[in-house]
Parts: structure tokens; C-alpha cells; sequence
């Protein structure tokens, strides 16, 4: 491989001679060979691309910064939201728990590629953009970074996890009212209980959606206050006065979200609990997610010998021999999403609780766990919608099989015939493994006709819907 | 110890004489000999005896049960209130996961109790009241109690958990005034960086403590939706019309809380994901308090070897032979409560997410980590607060040696010397242990005069507050 | 209330006049309100009790306390251990984390026990054994409360946890015996699959606790180490010589279990590994049990519309109208203190890893939450094997429905018939919902008795017992 | 992009025409777009190498597969090895949760690269060597997938974790002997208390390192136990002979790793304790290497305002302004994976204990969550040692300062002059900030010789090493 010679303040580094990178990002990838390469998620990249750009359009407003610096900036920035240079970001989550490498890797490939831009070698000549005095300007890993880390997260949520979930809902919420008359049995701590629609019992997975997505709407105030402009320790040390609030709303406005500037730089340096909070509505979710998908494949179980009650969508082989084994791929998919984010909470929550003084030194963690299961809660709800949930038909058959076989109808008896002889009808039928109605016979408590126009599981599923 | 002898459907069962708790109650105590007794907290059986009562006058209400069967069992659950009958609840939280026999022993008690208000012996005739046709007529355990974790829950979040955070908030806030012109280093990655004021550092913690009230708030609209009126299956089957609304607006009267029926009772109990919700904020509080009593630990910390920027109470003898050493007793409590709460929010997120079907069977596991959480951070903020935050005062001596070191004060030479010539100095006064005025005028860049007009941290704490 | 006056070296306290307790066990109920009262586990104060006896044995043995005051000491040691002075020790867990305040509460109760022994009033006089020089002598909270703790810790696995495990491990093997010709149908993904013998499948839950207890075992040889003998910071300063490794043998007498010095004095005093380690084999045990549980509760499901192929016992009353509704009480106390279990893992796992220095301080944390692990899995093992295991039946008639029933016996016909003959039996027996001896006469593709002869669930399970 | 037809039981589908994969793989591709593509570990596909290797050679050996079969299929393997297909491998983590896609992706590239190593062309003709039949035989997914989790888990703790480890431990121990003689402060609570030496302080760390070490090989053994052999629900329905002991003799003769034949095939399908077991092990060592960063970055903070009792290398430019700015981010890596690791620890007990019947369907999340773990905690360790532990030097300024300021070496005074006048010299030493050696002579107690003579720090560490 080529080098070029590159130099920053402990001296020369050999750089591979294509790369826009420099000094600072090389000496990263030497002394932190942790795990597989460029793991630094691309999502941190392209929210650093936002904030470099805002920042050189507010230090050009303040007057701090070259109109000329501050299109050439901006230029590269929009190269890098358009992902033609992700090749040029090498390092990995396990660096400095502030994430600098990373800001100086974005800075040293702006000024690199400006360079390049302005028609000049790579390597030959000073470069017009500065990777510090410029690209960095009014800025410091310590308040760049976390603006990163919530631009990027905002953005996964409201791009992929909300709209993920949202469409899941839809679908279960159109089962509802396709499934509002299937009369199916209960059931409480996994045995028989009385009788429900399966249109009800849908209600509830659409209830749980809904509350996910109001609990994780609710976080998002907080994860909408920015970092930037409190540099170094939080007190805004070297940025032009207003320059915190302008820098926010030139990040509104490049994302076209709502960004504001946080309420306070204390916090938003050295702790972040609003990843924290946002994070753990997410794992809401996930534990929503859990319970559903569990329900579905129990359900689904079968083809013979579960519960059978559901149809579910054949995606793959589920063997050659066994036409009916549909495996509930999409809900173990789900099922697995769902623990990952409950174990990735709990990484969160150990970073997130470390801050030390002005500084929180866990950030690349935090936002590596929280950008994984934003994107994997979005994805696994689409995924799951598109190739099972549109496609859960009722087994109305083994429905109907469960729900007249229950004895536990014989609760609609207790008002006709007292509930002394309705134990009666119960007890014998269990211990003889008949049915109720044939028991009723038998016993001579009231006549088939009674008994078909008094037990009718469609009317013992209550008023609420 | 004398017996009286009980009966239910499985047959007879030897109570103690003189306990009002029956059949099922006993039981249950037989059955599961788990950890300590009594486990299951009072604030259940307090939250019991709310819905108990509610579910009477409901019922009354409602035309199911006379006025007079309403009017005892409304006294008896009024003395559960008072505490007069603590000793009537010996079941153990690893009991049945629906909380049946919880329920059982309030109906028990309350028919018991009755019995015996009306004049008659323990044990000796009929009951007036009776436990499954009176107390718990129109419910399930299935809708009891999670009915009763909501109630618990909310009350103790509101009345022991919010109170104590914003007390301690407030003392927060006061020290941020007090504190605002005291300069001092600020640190990142624990080493020394660019000055701010104790009191902007101190707003960091206030600011952390805010968004956690409004975290914890924002969860409340979700734990205020009572599960009452679902009764086996969230169908609501043998209850009378408009009987949900009517008992939450009961349960809101008795407790002065704002509950309201749930939107969905298919959801409310097969899953908990409002405890799940409030647990999270909960959580994030906790973060918070780790970070801040780490913080102030570090700070108090010497008296000779250590940061020394802070002085805290000291309440205990540390050691007879060292005066000076203060231990953050305190602190260590508040840590270890947020480690606990950490903890705890791992079991509430498992047992929360493996419901199953129509019904959730970690109810009282989520109830009693939800509430151990909820009464720990109340208690422990007030505990800290009283007997540290209240008395923290700031170290003038250690801050002002700290400060008046720091090497990082050079960044101010850098407009009048350049930032070459500042950076040998720093670098020279670094090397031989020297101070950076002292180091200045060795190298003959400035006068002592220029140095002390220059170089003044309190011009660098920035425009931030 | 009356009070006596206590004095420490921050002057006086009122301390209620009946209670052995002193100065700054007062202090410490006044300082920690903090959760219920006396909350510092009973196992920790016998643990203490233990060890203050084998110091002051050890003590006379290098000459550095007198022998009747040694017989003094141990006399009350053994009235605690005896359990008649748990009323005199009220602190919580939430106290200094070094558990200081609770080893000061065994110093000063021992010592004004002592004094009323020897016939004076409690309050009178001055005490002949002193709190500090004789009862702590040798030691200091920082190396007693650790010792403390492996002593409860080790305890209760030895004693309650390994026990109880075992008690089931043998009930369960019992059942693979008595179940080794039971075929039934097996599931994967929770589907129908291939045969094997219930006994089978109850041996992968036999092999799950032996392989769970040998993880445990393997465990005690670093939890059988002890702190005591590092006094304040490890180094052992103020022990005389050989202190460390006698104290541990008294220990090891007193207790009857193998306790040795630890090997590494700043180790033992600064972390927890030790109980990080027994810990997380606990937690094993647990992920072990949630599956066992929830196996069988699905497989007892039912009376009629779930899996029913298992009969559990009925302990309580399901239902007075449902006699079949026998719920799985104990598997859901199994699962729910298996999720606790898990929390307290991720407590203990950040209380251990936060240690400073020479010191951890979330020590009462780790105590607490180790213990209610280790007792919890004891408990319910032996719960759940009295109440549920020894009972549990194969439900035969379900059994052989769902084995007689599965499509996936076809397997058997492929070396007859070739696989797409069998394939063809297996589509049209799950679109016709026939059997699968039914339709291959229909296809006229073998006779009845060759499917009797060649489709034999029983040949069909394997080699592997 | 081109394509070519490919067939499975479900029908034909496009496949990129280049690849080897074939149409259960593209399924798959298509069915579970979640996460980033290619996301299954390259070491399960190594796994899946040598086991498909192992058994095509045990096949032969069994009579069941012909010996140019098992040469060819052993070839690809072998290629796989080598590194040279993984671009063959293009599925996710989130996909069936028992991995069956990844077993059928090998399967199918291995006999589709096979027909090309024959000379023939891809997608032409029929391939001589069969995905099922051959590839696949006397295999499932489900002891496949098991098999190979534990084959990329042992290898990656033996060559990855433990020498990094070790590597660690090594370096810790030689600054044991190196540090032995450097007397310094001990602090517990943060708070100065009596002194030991550096040397003695480190030895913490390496006995934490060894227990760590002894832990997790205590696991290994129930890792190298294999499913290989219990085929689709623990019988070896299907497996000829001996097959599953000599397949995994095989293995361990591939792989140089002691593996086994699974002493119960049920447990090592149906649930996953032994990688919860050395994942717990894991969990343990990033207990201590949080302990172990947290102590050192702690020690060399400052450089001016910090404790300053450490010099750590400098890596790389902290700040241009602060040559003594040495930030300690190889600290931050390693406290940021341990927090990754306790997160993916829960992940590992989540999927672990959700086993259903005869499989657990959480193996990919478990494999990557394990994986992940072990190889960070491998490469931290070396990264840590490379770039910091190997430069740790004593600040002997700082130590020897702190260490002479501490107004705890008064303690040594007590024999001499008697507690009281000790504790009167501490106070007043305290209150005034002066030196012990000042106070006492202001004081009168003792000569500056008797000080000299008896306040020696270097007489008060203690005899334990």
C-alpha cells in the first residue's frame, strides 16, 4: 500500500495515500484495533455532515467564518449525506468515549477533500479549509458529538422506527375489525378461560402500539435539545454570542426536524439521559412487541398437535415432508429484536449513568446500542407486517373446535338452572371427557333446545369491545 | 396454636383461630413457603381496599348489592386503611403470578371482619357478607390486581417519589444561586479542562432532575387507566353497564388521584406496559442520581489526597482518629438505590414482556420491583438531600488552588501572544512543574502586569448559564 | 418512648432505653430513612456473629485479648446466632456502603449485651468489653462486612440454594424413569416435529439443573475466600501475625464449611468478583428453571383447548364451575423469581463493578440482592417439587391424540414408498384434514397394514437416551 | 443485475446469477431485510466449515456418504476456511431463530460450489453433491446451528479472549514487582485512609484478572459439549451409529479444541445454559476490567487538578494547547465494552431462558451477542495493554505528596503518645491545614526526630503482599 506523510502536534503518521483522512484518524485506527473496522455507524456520519454544515453557515453569519470556507464545507458535507465517502471513515465505536477521533475524522476529510475540490493533490500544499480552525470552528468533540448522537437518533425513530410501527399497527387494527365476530375461547395463565372475539384480543396488540408510540412521542422533546454550542465543558467557550440557538435551527432546517438548542449544556456534555429516556420507550416496545409475537406463534402452533387457532403466511420450506409446518420465522425474528433491545437498554444504562464531571465518556456506546434498536425495531415491524401479520387469517375450524369443546361455557347456565347444577354439569363432563351439552342431557337438567339457546359463546364476550 | 376450621370447594382447611383470613388464604400460605412471609407489600393490600370499596358502591350504584352489604364492607376496607389489619395479610409475593390469592384474602378478610363487627363469633355461622358473591362481586383477580399495582404505583410515585425528587431538586437549584460566582476548573475524561462556575456545573444536575420529573410525568397519563371492569378475559363478562367508568371515578374520589378506566382491558391485563412505561422514567432517575451523587463524592473527596473542591456534612464519626474524614455515606446509599433500581427495571422489563394470551402472571414480581424502586428514590433524595445537598458548600481553598494551576488557563494568551508562543508555555510550564506566570516571565512574552489582566479565569466561564 | 444517652466521638445521642444498640447505630437510623426499618438481612447479622466470635478466638490465640473477655463475646455471638437479639439490630440495607454502620450495630450490641450479663445495667457504667478495641479488634468494617457476606452467601447456596435444586433434580430424574416409554410428539419453533418419549424430554431438564449445579459448585472456591485479615485497605495493617489465616479456620470451624483467608487481601476488600461469580451461576439456575416452567405449564395447558399432555396437581380451587381449570400457581412462582433473579444479576453486576480505589462500596447491594437469589431458588425449587414435579402425570389420552394425529410421521414411510410418494400422503392429509393412514388408502399407495406395521412413533425416537 | 432460476419445495426464484447461494437463501434475503445485510458472524460461518466437514467425513466413515462426496464437500469447506467465500454468506443475524437459513445458505454454496470446482457451470445441470441429501445428511438445523455456536465460541474465548487476558494480567503483574517499594495513599470511600504501596494496589487487579480467568475456564467444559448428532429434536432421528460421538471427535480434530459429543442432546437443542454459563464468565471479567480502567484513569487524572498519582502514555494529541492533557481513551474503550458486555449479557439470559419444548429459536441472537463479547473483551485487553498498561509509570511526585499530606499517618503515633494526643494533633492539623509534623511540634507532644522516626508511611503497608 502507498502512504503519504501526514502531521499533527505529536508528529508524522504514515497515511494510506488515497484516503482523505489524516493524522488523527490514522493514529485511531493504530491504537484502537477493536473489533471488526469502521464500526462507527454511518447514521453518526451523516448527522456530523448536518452539523459541520450548520455550524459553517452560523460561523459565516457570525461573521467568524469566509463565506468561500464556509460553500466548500458545506459542499463536501452534502458528498458525504449523498454517501459517495463513507470509505473514508475507518474508525471504530471502541475509541475515546468522547468520540473525538471520530469529529476529527470528519474534519480532517472536509479540509482533505475541499483540497481535492479546489483542484489541488492530496498531501501536496496546505490545505484552504483547516481541519480545526475551520471545520471545527465555534465547536468541540465534547458538544459535536452528542449533537451527532440525537441528530441520529431522532432521525432513525422518526424514519424508521415510527413509521415501522405504525404500519404494524394498521394492519392489526384492520384484524380488529375483520376479526370482530370471531367468537374464540380465553385464556388466563395459559389454560381455558371464558370466551372472547379474536377481533378483542387483536385490540389489545393495537392497544399496546398505540401507548408504545405515544411513550416514545412523549421522549422526544428531550431528544430534540442539541448539544452544540456548549464546546468543551458546557459554557459555550469560544462561540459567537447567539450562536448556539442559530447552529440548532440550521439543523431543523438541513434535516427538516424540530432541533432546538438544549435548555442546558451541562447536561447535554455530560450525561444523556435523553437517550436514556427515549431508549427506554423503546424498550416499551419492545416488550409490546414480545408479547405479541408470542401470542401469535402459540396460536399459530400446529398443525395438529398446538393450539391452532391462527394461519400464519408460509414464507420459506418449512421441511419437504411437512407441507403443513409453517415456522413462525417472522416471529422469532421479532422475538429476538425484542431481547436484543432489552439487553442494549442495559448497556445504555450503564454508559449513561458514568458521566464524570463535564463529561460523559460512553457516547459512542450509547449511540451505537440506541442507532441498533431504533433500526431494528423499525425494520423487524415491517417485516414482520409484510410476511406475516397482513397474512394471519383465522383457523376458524380449530377456533370453533376450542370454543364449543370449553367448559367453561357452562357459566351461561348459572342463571337458568343455578349454579350448584351447573357445577354439577361440569365436573362430570371433565371427568368423563364429554360435553357439556351431552352431560346436560344425561343429567337431565334441561333439554338440547335449552341448552343450544342458552350456551352461545357470542354472547358471553361482554360489552367492551 | 388453636385452629378453627375453614372450608372451600376442595374441602376443609385448619385456619388460626384467631385470624380473620380463610379457606384460601391458608392455602396459599401452605402452598408457598417462598422467602420471608408477608411479603406482598402493604401498599397492595392498601390499594385492595380502595378497590374494594369502590367496587361496593359501584355495585350499590348499579343495583347488584344492597346499601347495607356496601356499608360494611366500605367500614372494614376503611380500617384496612387506617393499617388496623396488617397482620390478616400473610401471603407471600411468589404466589400465583395473577395475585388470586391476594384477592382471596381481602375478600376473606373483609367478610370475616364483617362477621365480626355485626356481633358474631369468628368462625360460628354464616357470613352476612360473602367473599366471591359480595366483596368481589363484578371482578376477577384478573382485573383486581393490576387494578391495585396502578393504584399503588401511582400513589407512590406521587406521593413518595416526585415529592422527594423535587426537594431535593429545589436544594439543587438554591446551591446553582449560591454557587454562580464560584470559578473553578471543569474536567472531561477526568482531566483537567476550560473553567466554569460551581453553579453552572451544579445546573446540570438541576437540569438532569427536571427532565426526569417530566420523564416520570409524562408516564402518568398511561398508570392513571385501571383494568377494573375487565373482570376474566378484559370482556368484562358479569359486570353491569357502564360499571368501569363508573368504578375508577370511584377509585379517583377515595384516593384523590386521577384515574379513569382503561382504554383498553384486553391489554390492561394481559400486559403492563404502563408499569413498564413508569419504570422507565424511573429508571432514567435513577441514571441521573448516580451520576450526580458520583459527582459530588468525587468533588467532597480528600480531605488531603483527594479533589477537595467540596465540603459535605459530615454525620457520623468517620474514624476517632481522623477528623477530616467525612465518608460520603449518603452518596453510597443513593448509588446503591440506583443501582437497585437498575436491577429492578431488568425484572419488571421480563416479567412485563412474557405475558401470555388474555392474561400477564408476573403481576406481583412487577408490583413489588415497581414499588421498591418508586419508595427507594423518594426516600433516598429526601435522605440525601436532608443530610448532604442541604449542607454542601463549596471548598474555596482546594477550588481556588485547582483553578489557579490549571495549565488550560493559557487558552486566554492565545489572541495577545499567538498560539504558538502560548503553547510553549503551557508546554514548558507543564515540563518543570511550574506555573504559567511564572513560566511567562522566564520566557519574557508578557509582564506579570499583562499576565494578571489577561489571564483571568472568570473571564472564560463563557455567556452560558 | 424512653431513651438512655449514648456518647460517641460526636457527642451525645438519645437511644431508646431498652435497645443493646449504641451511639451510632442510632445515628444510622436516624441518617438512613430509607425503605422499611431493619432491612439489613438476619443472614448478614449471623454471618457477623460468626465471624466476631472466631476474631475474638483468634485474638486470645496471638495474645491480643484477654480470655475472658473472648468467652464474653462468644457468649453473646451464640445468643444472636440463636436468633434472641434480632430486634436489636434496625438498620437497612441503604446505609454507608461499606456496611459500616451495621458492623458498628454488632460492636455495640455485643458489647452492652456483654455488660448486662454480667449483671450491670444497660446505660450504667462503663462496659468491660469496649465496642471498638475488643469487639472490632483486628478488624474493620472494610474487611468484616465483605467477610460477612461470603459467609451469608456461601450459606445459603450450601445450604438452601444446591438443596433444593437437588430435591427437584431427583424428582424430575425420577420422572424420566417413569416416563421412558411415554412417545409423544415433539415441537420445534413450537410446531409439530418428529417423536420422542416424554422421559426424553424431562432428561434435557435433568441435564439442564446438573449441569446448573455443577456451574454453581464450581463457583464456591472463590466465594469460600475472606476479606478478613485486609482490615482498612488490604494491607492488614493492625493484625497481628497470622491473624488472616487462623480467623478464617475458626470461621471454617464455627460454620462447618470450608472458608480459607483470601488469597488477595485488596482484591477481596475493593471488588465483589466473587459474588458477581456465584451470582451469575445463580442466574444460570434461573434461565434453567424459566424454561422448565414454562415447558410444563404449556404442556399441562388446557382442560380442553390448550397442548394437554401433562396433568398437574390442583392445589387450589381453579374455579368452583371449572373442576379441569387447575392453574400452574407454582410454575409462576418459578418463573417470576426466575425474572428476579435476573434483575438482581444486572444489580449486582453494576454494584461489583464500581468499586474505587481500595474500596467497593455498594456492598449492602450486592448482600442483599445475592441473598434473595440464592434463598428465592431454593424455595421455590422445593415449592414447586412438593406442590407441582412429584404430582405431575402424562395426560396419556392427549399424548397419543397428538402423536397418533401428527402429519410428521410420514417420515417413516420414505424407505417404503420413496419420499415424493410420502410427500404426496403428508399435502393431501393437511388440505384434507385426514390421517395420514386414511389418505394413504385412499392413494391406494400402501395397505393398512403396512401402515400400521411401518409408521411406529415408537421406532421413531431415536438411539439417544 | 442478472439472475438465474433457482427451485426449492415452494418454487422457483431469481438468484444473483454470480453467487453460489441458492433459493432458500434468497428467500431468506428477501424475508428478513433487518439490520444491515451479511450480519450472521463470519465465525459461525467458519463453524459451519469445519462441522459440515466433520460430518461429511463421519457420513463416509458410517457407509452413508460416498468417499468423493465427502473429498468435495470437504474442499469447499476447507475454501470457506480459508476466507476465500465469504461474500457467499449475505444473511442476517434477525432472521428463523434457529438459524435454519444460515445451515441451508452453507448447504447450498457448498454444492453449488462444488459443481463449479467440477467443471461445471453454475445453475446448469444437477449438482452431484445435493444440499440435503448430502451436505445436510444426518444433520438438522437444529443440531447444526447449536454445534456451530459453540465451535465460534470456544474458538474465539481460547484465541481471542484468554491470551488477551492473559496478555493483561502479565503486564499487571510485572507492575506489581515493578511498583513494590512505592508507598502511596490508600482511599476508601474516595477518602483518604492509611497507606500501601502501588505494587500492592495492582495486585488487586492481577488477582481479579486470575480469578477471572479461573472462571472462565470453570465453563469451558460445558462449552465443548456439541449437539452434533440429536438431529431435529435431541433423538438423532436419522444419524447412523456412533455418529454423533465420532462427528465430534472429528471436530476436535479440525478445530484443535477438545470438543464432544453433548452429554444430553435434548438440553443442547432446547436451550443454551452453557453459553449463558461462559457468557456470565465473561460478564465477570468485565466486572473487573470496569474496576481496573476506572482505578487507573482515576490515578492519572490531572494533570494539575486531578489525583496525579499515575503517568499514562500519551497517545495521541489531546490538546494542541495542553501538552499534559493526556486523555485516557484506551481507559474509555475498555469501561465502554465492559458496560456492552453487561448489556449483552441480559440479551444472552433473555434468549437463553425462552426455550419452548424440543428448541430454543434464539440462537443467532445469543451466537452474535456471545461472539461480540468475546472478541471486544480480547481485543480491549490487548489494546489496553499495548497502549496504556505497558506505560503505566508512578507520578512519584503526586504519590509521595499525597502520601505525606495525609493527616491518617498519624495513627502510627498512637502507641507512642496515646490516642488522645494522636486525635488532638490530627484535628487541630486538619483545622488549620497545617502538616501532622508542624502541628505536633506547635503542640509540644514529640520532637521533628520522634516524628521522623515514627510517622514513616513505608512502616505501615502491612505484611500482606
Amino acid at each position: 500500500m502507498n502512504f503519504r506523510i501526514e502531521t499533527d502536534t505529536m508528529g508524522e503518521v504514515q497515511v494510506p495515500a488515497e484516503q482523505y483522512w489524516g493524522a488523527q484518524t490514522e493514529r485511531s485506527r493504530n491504537n484502537f484495533k477493536i473489533g471488526p473496522d469502521a464500526s462507527m455507524p454511518s447514521e453518526i456520519i451523516d448527522a456530523f455532515a448536518y452539523l459541520k454544515k450548520a455550524a459553517a453557515f452560523t460561523n459565516t453569519d457570525c461573521g467568524v467564518l469566509p463565506a468561500d470556507k464556509r460553500d466548500l464545507i458545506a459542499q463536501v458535507c452534502d458528498e458525504i449525506l449523498k454517501g459517495d465517502l463513507y470509505k473514508e471513515f475507518p474508525l471504530v465505536i471502541w475509541q475515546t468515549g468522547s468520540g473525538t477521533q471520530s469529529n476529527m475524522n470528519l474534519n480532517e476529510v472536509i479540509a482533505n477533500r475541499a483540497h481535492v475540490i479546489q483542484g489541488h493533490k492530496l498531501g501536496e500544499g496546505k490545505t484552504f479549509i483547516h481541519p480545526n480552525d475551520d471545520v471545527n470552528k465555534s465547536q468541540s468533540s465534547n458538544d459535536t458529538y452528542p449533537t451527532a448522537m440525537h441528530i441520529a437518533a431522532y432521525k432513525m425513530v422518526l424514519h424508521t422506527t415510527i413509521p415501522g410501527v405504525e404500519k404494524l399497527r394498521d394492519t392489526l387494527k384492520g384484524k380488529v375489525e375483520a376479526f370482530k365476530n370471531v367468537v374464540k375461547i380465553g385464556r388466563t395463565h395459559l389454560m381455558d378461560a371464558t370466551p372472547l372475539t379474536l377481533g378483542q384480543e387483536f385490540s389489545g396488540y393495537v392497544s399496546q402500539l398505540d401507548h408504545s408510540l405515544r411513550a416514545i412521542k412523549n421522549t422526544l422533546s428531550h431528544l430534540s435539545e442539541l448539544a452544540l454550542g456548549g464546546t468543551a465543558v458546557g459554557t459555550g467557550i469560544n462561540t459567537p454570542q447567539g450562536y448556539d440557538v442559530k447552529v440548532a435551527a440550521y439543523i431543523a432546517e438541513f434535516t427538516g426536524l424540530p432541533f432546538v438548542t438544549a435548555e442546558n449544556k451541562y447536561e447535554a456534555l455530560a450525561s444523556h439521559d435523553a437517550m436514556v429516556e427515549t431508549h427506554g420507550a423503546l424498550k416499551q416496545l419492545a416488550v409490546a412487541l414480545m408479547k405479541i409475537a408470542n401470542d401469535i406463534r402459540m396460536m399459530a402452533s400446529g398443525p395438529r398437535s398446538g393450539i391452532g387457532e391462527l394461519i400464519i403466511p408460509a414464507n420459506e420450506p418449512g421441511s419437504s415432508i411437512m407441507p403443513g409446518k409453517v415456522n413462525p420465522t417472522q416471529n422469532e425474528a421479532v422475538t429476538m429484536v425484542a431481547a436484543q433491545v432489552m439487553g442494549n437498554d442495559v448497556a445504555i444504562t450503564i454508559g449513561g449513568s458514568n458521566g464524570h464531571y463535564e463529561l460523559n465518556v460512553f457516547k459512542p456506546l450509547i449511540a451505537v446500542n440506541f442507532l441498533q434498536s431504533a433500526r431494528l425495531l423499525g425494520d423487524v415491524c415491517v417485516s414482520f407486517n409484510d410476511h406475516c401479520a397482513v397474512g394471519i387469517e383465522p383457523n376458524y375450524e380449530g377456533i370453533k373446535k376450542h370454543v364449543d369443546n370449553s367448559l367453561m361455557l357452562v357459566t351461561a347456565l348459572n342463571p337458568h338452572i343455578g349454579y350448584e347444577n351447573a357445577a354439577k354439569i361440569a365436573k362430570k363432563a371433565h371427568k368423563e371427557n364429554k360435553s357439556l351439552r351431552e352431560v346436560s342431557l344425561e343429567l337431565g337438567l334441561l333439554t338440547g333446545e335449552q341448552f343450544d339457546q342458552w350456551v352461545r359463546p357470542e354472547d358471553m364476550i361482554g360489552s367492551l369491545k
